[in-house]
């Protein structure tokens, strides 16, 4: 782990230290003196001529972890064995684990949990499928699919760098809903193969959340699986993101005293999250939507090569305004900035019309920063955890899928996406509501529970449930 | 679970008591009258109407769960509300789970390992590939997949219904040897798609073990992924069951003081698994195979439609003698049979030579009982539980497995298996060695990592292991 990156704030540095030779309070001095603290020691291993230790050291953003190399490595008898930070001491041997639920201690057990008394089981289930829910791991299980193609902002870096993504997801998944999820990474990018590959592994889960799919594959494969599978197909970037953003602009608005219908909301970056969140700000009502993108506002009047962009332009602008975000934004109540970062500025804002609410979802650099234009704005979010009110999809896709699994779902639609935003929104008090706080904590645990029990409301009412429950 | 199969020997029964009319004491007796024993009791549920209980009732295979049923519903009072067995509640809710390695409790936590920590570990992988086996779940994971097509003894029913045999596989893979293991069933049984498929979900796998698919299709499925993946594939029913029946049969000539090179053996039932298993005999040194199927002996005299007929025929059986079970097993050593129920004969044993060595590996049915031949036969071994030396494939696949994501094998090669073959055998002490005792258990703790050890220290000779380990 010698030549990892290493920008975290936390190392550990091996060290062997020869007896005869090294004092382990210059070792500690000269991290010191280099800028790190050390504040924890393990001993690995230990003998006459030589100690091995795990020091754990605290360093600034500013320190070069090389200068404390340095130093370390200019004392007598001292040799750095190698240096890991916690993120990848973190990920050694993977995230997640596969357990039995019950241990197979006997032979009895052996042979209720496999051959021959397993065979009773998957006769039940051949007999009656519907069985695979109660008897298999169906009903608790989510495949977490991805292609590498879109990983967060690093781009197209294939199935294997973006493993610890999806691991990382199914943990989210675990923790917070108790949700089985299992990283699914694909070696094609290829849509068809990527379409028959999801169909072919689905008997086993419950749903699908596809992961960091480039546009705009991943609307075909998306829109493909809904059509030709039973169980829920979610694409997060795309609904998780547009989920809680609603969310998050449904307290933003009850905070102005605005009404989504009557609400002046440009959408910036019409790509999968700013269509998906366009989708449902129409499905919840709102009448006046602007999408900007590199060729400026969308509008019908014009023919587009991308194909969402033409049903885009259709589906919004009733007015066919035409020019670009500037434009746009004059009188506008509301910007969602989807989009690359800094392309907001001040002058904008002051012609948005008054109270204006900024969501400025670009990642990591904000359309605009914070510190820029909070003076301006009646509410500002961001998808950074650093700043106040963070639109993070953790807010969404563990309770969503819980509720899906609860009922059976055999989809994800429109009411209960609608449910589940409602859900997120309403875990904000309104005595607690302010500008600095519209959206919960993902740390927050009732949402996971008010999410979950709306969506499956939703679902029954919209007829996709195949079981009761509450 | 009401209308489950019932022939278990433990059942549950939950009864709905009504507090003014039922006896409990009269339930216990009427259980008894009909030929069960409550072993336990537990109370669901209990108001001042009614109490809810949960029975445990151990029955004898010739009783009928019905008459107890009958007995019950006829006391005053008392309601069924289900009956189940505990290999079905075993199975409620599917047999794994994925977990987290370590909890998301704080913000810190979540930085690490999802979004935005996450990204540098992302990056060193994308920089250095081989980098996956240290920072994904890559170096402890296998895929366990199969179409559903010959599951046990049921046949082809279908991925669903395989699920609760596959998620038994991934219990046993983590339980003996720590390996995680998750189940891919597929909807498809067409031999492109699941070579495809395969290697599409390849990145996140340190290996693939092939389950229950059926022949011909299975060869084809093996040979393309050992030759298009960088990982170790494995098909269990073949090699699996090759590995354990070489290891039994090497103690059996030992004890019959035979040497492989000389015994003359019968192979009866060229599937997947008799294949595999001539193909370990050969590559052991055995130098008279003789193969019976159907058309009797197989011999390069003739022209099989079978493509693997034809390799078998031209690799074994050097003198082309013709006929049936009968001739071939005339002299013969040892009887290999993976084929059906009841076809061998005491009068076939008879016209063996001295001290004869019948496996009689047939499910669930043996080629012939124990107890018809045991008077005739040196060594018997079956493929069942309740008889002496049961080749079972639990005693390989854990170890080999263990053994080649510890060396990061790139494939389970001939020298592998005959390693971890020798190694199961070497588990049985020169001592311990008798005609009832020629494999040891499964649950012997020594198996997994004897196999282990040999079967690195196997890949290291061959040159596929891609790590120095012990």
């Amino acid at each position: 782990m010698k030549d990892q990156a290493l920008d975290g704030k936390t190392v550990i540095i091996r060290l062997e230290l020869e007896a005869s030779k090294a004092h382990f309070s210059k070792v500690v001095s000269a991290i010191e003196e280099a800028g790190g603290d050390t504040i924890a020691i393990d001993v690995i291993q230990t003998n006459r001529e030589s100690t091995i230790r795990d020091l754990t050291v605290k360093v600034t953003e500013a320190v070069n972890i090389g200068r404390i190399s340095k130093a370390l490595e200019a004392l007598p008898g001292v040799r750095i064995v190698n240096t890991s930070d916690r993120t990848f001491l973190l990920h050694l041997g993977g995230k997640i684990t596969v357990q039995p639920k019950t241990p197979i201690q006997n032979r009895d057990d052996l042979s209720r949990v496999y051959t021959p008394e397993v065979a009773r089981v998957c006769t039940a289930i051949h007999e009656d499928p519907s069985k695979a829910f109660s008897l298999t791991i169906k009903r608790n299980t989510v495949a977490v699919v991805s292609d590498g193609s879109a990983v967060l902002g690093l781009g197209n870096i294939g199935p294997q760098a973006a493993m610890p993504v999806m691991e990382g997801k199914a943990m989210l998944f675990k923790q917070f809903a108790d949700v089985d999820a299992f990283p699914i990474c694909l070696d094609t990018q290829d849509t068809e193969a990527i379409i028959s590959i999801c169909k072919a592994i689905a008997p086993a889960f419950g749903g699908i959340n596809l992961e960091d799919i480039s546009s705009p594959r991943c609307f075909e494969i998306e829109q493909r699986l809904r059509e030709e599978l039973d169980i829920p197909v979610f694409h997060d970037d795309q609904h998780g993101t547009a989920v809680v953003l609603y969310a998050g602009l449904l307290n933003a608005l009850r905070l102005t005293g605005k009404r989504l219908t009557d609400a002046r909301i440009v959408v910036c970056g019409i790509g999968a999250a700013g269509t998906a969140c366009t989708k449902m700000l129409l499905a919840g009502g709102a009448r006046h939507v602007l999408g900007v993108d590199r060729e400026g506002i969308l509008t019908a009047d014009k023919e587009y090569e991308h194909p969402m962009w033409n049903w885009y332009a259709r589906s919004t602008n009733p007015e066919r305004l035409g020019g670009g975000l500037a434009e746009a934004l004059k009188g506008a109540d509301v910007f969602i900035g989807l989009s690359a970062g800094g392309i907001l500025k001040r002058g904008h804002i002051q012609s948005m019309n008054a109270d204006p609410i900024v969501f400025a979802m670009a990642n990591p650099e904000p359309e605009i920063r914070p510190e820029e234009a909070e003076d301006l704005v009646a509410v500002f979010a961001t998808g950074r955890s650093d700043y106040p009110n963070q639109i993070n999809n953790v807010l969404c896709f563990p309770g969503i899928f819980r509720g899906a699994l609860d009922c059976r779902a055999t989809t994800i639609n429109e009411a209960m996406k609608l449910a589940a935003a409602e859900a997120i929104a309403s875990t904000v008090g309104e005595d607690e509501l302010s500008r600095m706080y519209i959206i919960p904590s993902v740390f927050n645990q009732r949402v996971v529970e008010e999410v979950r029990r709306r969506v499956v409301q939703a679902a029954r009412e919209s007829g996709v449930a195949r079981r009761n429950t509450r």
